[in-house]
């Protein structure tokens, strides 16, 4: 037997923090989206009916936005049936079904706008959208039962298959956008159909290694994932959310096929993301050119990128990679991103969205930027209800919808505990119980009768705990030769550093508490200028852990020193000779920044 | 009697960093820059027989490089007469003789591309061409005692006059970038003609003032000082070069005029810039976008554009507000130019340049940035021998040349010390002399027999020193009522630490001694990545004070702390496991950075 994740259809979220934007997003986000979707045209663009002049043209990656939502309404059906929510799904099929072509394509875009065209531009999102409409379909099904629209997907993944690995007869050879390579491991999961493994394995081995497919304009950082053939990848580049979404895809490859190969580049590239361009909130992609990684150790916190997709495609990568490794530090990148750089793409109401997500706004340089320059871009200080580009939004519907995925895995009766929270599960006959109300506090208790063990992750973060029970560590977890434990994490106030080549971060240091990462609003501070301030690492053991806010997690006060402005206001003076005084910092949940109006917010401080 | 500045012509360096850079200008960077002018074609415009297809098209501005070549060389020649340069002056004057325009025009451009548009496009450096053609006039008959530029010159002024105060006939009002002003002002003071004051008032007055002129592009940093009348400006805005050529204008106004209105405008605007806009090099203009001010306290050191002629504008608009205010700060913003953010413009060979002059070079970033936008723009990182703008190799020409007129001045027989150099000097029937190896040692002894008193300016940078005989200290200066003085200015290493509102230099401390802001380049240290290092205000005291490099002035080895990558490759950690490690930090006078190839270079470092 193999691990196997314990997914969310088995696994109920009963309270805490990712039960509670599980239920967000169920109550509240899948709603906005569909609506902000639909005021914009997205929806209907599926009936192709679309006329030169008319309002909302469809454009070439809609049919990826709706499908994503499809996904998460999907995943959010599977445990809550809805007729409504299932009538909004059906009625897109129907249109779906009603334009597929004869051959099986399926594309609103180029159905209504240039037929004649379709399968000749690579950057047209094209593979990129059927990946999406697969997974949806994947899903819907896995949700309902009902496999009109796999059907239909099945189709079209049949004429893909044909247009492109046997007779090549398309303008290019894999995705300028890639996606349908995870889509496509799934629909064989689903189905058990080796030709779609086939399929799947031939994009990811194709990518790099053919003669026809040129390069996407990006810049350097902008290869696309096509500079080396995936077997001799060592690092990650270019578009952060389509190269998570092919290592994810890389990681598949791997696991369906034990090809060694494969997971050595696999497990580079993750290392390379986790030890030298990940920001401290899980976040990837540190320029908005290009929407890409760049240079190791390049994490400027202003300017940062960090995409929302980027994010969620990480968890996507990293759960695969826990799934090949069992290694704990895959879940713990899962974490960093649940409890601050993905879930800060969503506003505390569910219904508003960052697609960018900075670890820094300075509205005097944010200002002075924009007056200066339209050709510096800075990301926006206020979340808002639907992009242009919207894939953000729809991603984290299918994200949150299926949040439960993360918690458990089971090895045949050995269980994995990854993510914690008030819980319960089934896998392989065995029942488990979680009981905690992490991160409140470190205590976690696990009951799972008839495991023969159980391993608890001892998170990144934690620097020590205290178990009932024997145990020994492995990877990351704590294993416990028992079918209970009970574990208390230490999770004290902490003040961390980067490693000394992160360039921005140099001499700064940034709060954390568990999982959850800190900044500081000028909203709670009386206005300040943060870069007056300058944290210690020894004033963490005084800080107050104050009750939860709106973020619904704990907020904190802490000891800071102000460097007061120089007397007699001269701008260069002996340094002997600067003045300080004490200032109480309240810091909030990094994710939770930008819920009160357009403020100041930082996360890395001045260490003295 | 009022005050005078004692100007180069009566002023001998002999000896110290003055004295060499003037000698350098004078054997080398004033030929280098008429040998780049006369390959690039700018020599040869002023004979008007350029062709359309032929190469070297005449440009709007190139009348104002040529002539501050000439100031410049007209300088050299007031005191080291030399056939070939007269000639090459000469040559230029009589090709501005044959095709001055019967009403008096004189601009190589118009006459020869665009004739029928004279006065017509307010951006087209059309009167700072004229200001700046003055100023080399006038320069060449003080020099020389030739008085035919000057009475072309004259005449040119004349219809200036005509069409803008008198028939107000251009399609403007005041010109889109200032220079005229202060030209106008000069002739004034040359000629004693009262016409030149008028015309000089006239467009300081006008300016902000008057329906015709509309604002230039440049966004609201680019304002180019009309968004108020100068009685009412209180800030410094726009281009920075444009803003401290007409500042200096103002500072005319108020010494030509005693007008307290213009006087008050001239003293906040001067405080403005050395209280919140100005770098430790005494580089101003932080935005590229513009060459402009932003707001307060915006001092960003990788992206600083700092042009050279900026710091140059700076020196002319701080030696008026001196001899306005007799007050040593604005002699202190001069040394720091002259020792810093000025001569940082020239190569230590003397024949390359820097426009802008950046307080830090990250290569890293530097290419990272390139490789992901064509549309963020960093100053280059090595020093050419022209530009297509170049401005800053001629201007360096003149200030150089007449950096004797910033040593001395005289009230009567009060005389004032404001830079330190081995030299002597004569005023009002007082000969001047001053010993010292400033600013290797801060020992400086002045001698001026029949003085009343010696006015010795205590600079800003100075924190304790020791005089021989009585003094008081008055405006910034130690005053002795005697015609000799000693004094010994303490001149340790020292650090220094920004106002804490300099959101860029936060946390950050950078290493004087003097007047010499030093950094470190990667050459001198292993290419150690700086931003691992910092200093503590604690190690200036074990400094060491090494000879004198390449730059000629003093270089430095001082104790830093390098905080050492993270054990493990962890990203993020707690603070207290970073470890730490001794660094010999080897520092280099600013001035001379990028002299040795493309290297990382340093100013602020992490205060610890």
């Amino acid at each position: 037997m193999s691990i196997k994740q314990i997914g969310f259809a088995d696994t109920e979220l009963t309270g805490g923090f990712l039960s509670h934007i599980e239920k967000l997003n169920k109550d509240v986000t899948i709603g906005a989206v569909y609506d902000r979707f639909n005021e914009t045209g997205r929806v209907k663009a599926f009936s192709c009916t679309w006329k030169e002049g008319e309002p909302n043209r469809p454009h070439i990656f809609w049919d990826s936005d709706v499908a994503k939502w499809i996904e998460g309404a999907s995943y959010v059906l599977a445990k809550h049936p809805d007729e409504d929510l299932t009538a909004k799904i059906e009625s897109v099929i129907d249109d779906i079904e009603k334009n597929q072509w004869d051959d099986g394509y399926v594309n609103s875009y180029y159905t209504t706008i240039e037929p004649q065209n379709r399968f000749t531009v690579r950057g047209n999102h094209e593979l990129y959208c059927c990946g999406h409409l697969i997974e949806a379909a994947v899903a819907y099904y896995e949700a309902t039962g009902r496999d009109r629209f796999l059907k239909i997907m099945m189709k079209y993944a049949d004429l893909v298959d044909r247009i492109f690995r046997v007779e090549k007869s398309a303008a290019f050879q894999t995705p300028g956008h890639e996606e349908i390579e995870i889509a496509l491991f799934r629909l064989y999961r689903c189905t058990k159909l080796e030709k779609y493994l086939t399929l799947a394995k031939f994009f990811v081995d194709m990518r790099g290694s053919n003669e026809l497919d040129k390069p996407i304009a990006g810049g350097i950082y902008g290869l696309y994932q096509q500079d080396v053939p995936p077997r001799e990848a060592r690092e990650a580049v270019g578009h952060s959310v389509r190269a998570c979404y092919f290592y994810a895809s890389m990681a598949d490859y791997a696991l369906e096929t034990g090809d060694e190969e494969i997971a050595e580049s696999c497990r580079q590239i993750w290392n390379d993301i986790a030890t030298s361009k990940m920001y401290i909130s899980g976040g990837i992609g540190s320029t908005c050119y290009g929407e890409a990684f760049t240079v190791p150790y390049d994490l400027p916190p202003e300017s940062a990128y960090t995409e929302t997709c980027a994010g969620i495609a990480l968890i996507y990568f990293s759960q695969r990679m826990f799934l090949l490794e069992k290694d704990a530090k895959y879940a713990d990148v899962i974490e960093r991103l649940l409890y601050n750089g993905v879930i800060s793409g969503l506003s505390i109401s569910g219904d508003c969205f960052f697609y960018e997500n900075p670890l820094e706004i300075n509205l005097r340089n944010h200002y002075k930027i924009k007056a200066t320059s339209n050709q510096i871009r800075l990301p926006i200080t206020q979340r808002v209800k639907v992009f242009g580009c919207s894939c953000c939004p729809p991603n984290l519907n299918r994200l949150l919808a299926s949040v439960g995925d993360y918690l458990y895995a089971a090895d045949g009766d050995e269980i994995y505990v990854n993510q914690f929270a008030k819980s319960s599960a089934k896998a392989n006959g065995i029942e488990i119980r979680t009981e905690t109300d992490y991160p409140f506090s470190g205590r976690v208790s696990i009951s799972a009768p008839g495991a023969s063990k159980i391993h608890v992750r001892i998170p990144g973060w934690c620097t020590g705990f205290t178990a009932s029970g024997q145990y020994t560590v492995e990877n990351g977890y704590a294993v416990f030769f028992s079918d209970s434990a009970t574990v208390d994490f230490d999770i004290p106030v902490s003040i961390v550093s980067s490693d000394s080549r992160v360039w921005d971060n140099s001499g700064k240091v940034a709060v954390i508490r568990g999982p959850v990462v800190y900044c500081a609003e000028g909203a709670d501070n009386n206005a300040v200028d943060f870069h007056m301030l300058s944290l210690s690492p020894a004033s963490a053991k005084d800080a107050a852990v104050l009750q939860a806010g709106p973020s619904g997690l704990p907020e904190i006060e802490i000891d800071a020193c102000m460097k007061l402005p120089a007397n007699g206001g001269k701008l260069y003076y002996p340094a002997e000779r600067s003045e300080y005084a004490p200032f109480k910092l309240h810091m909030i949940p990094y994710y939770s920044f930008a819920n009160r109006g357009e403020d100041d917010m930082l996360v890395w401080f001045n260490e003295r």
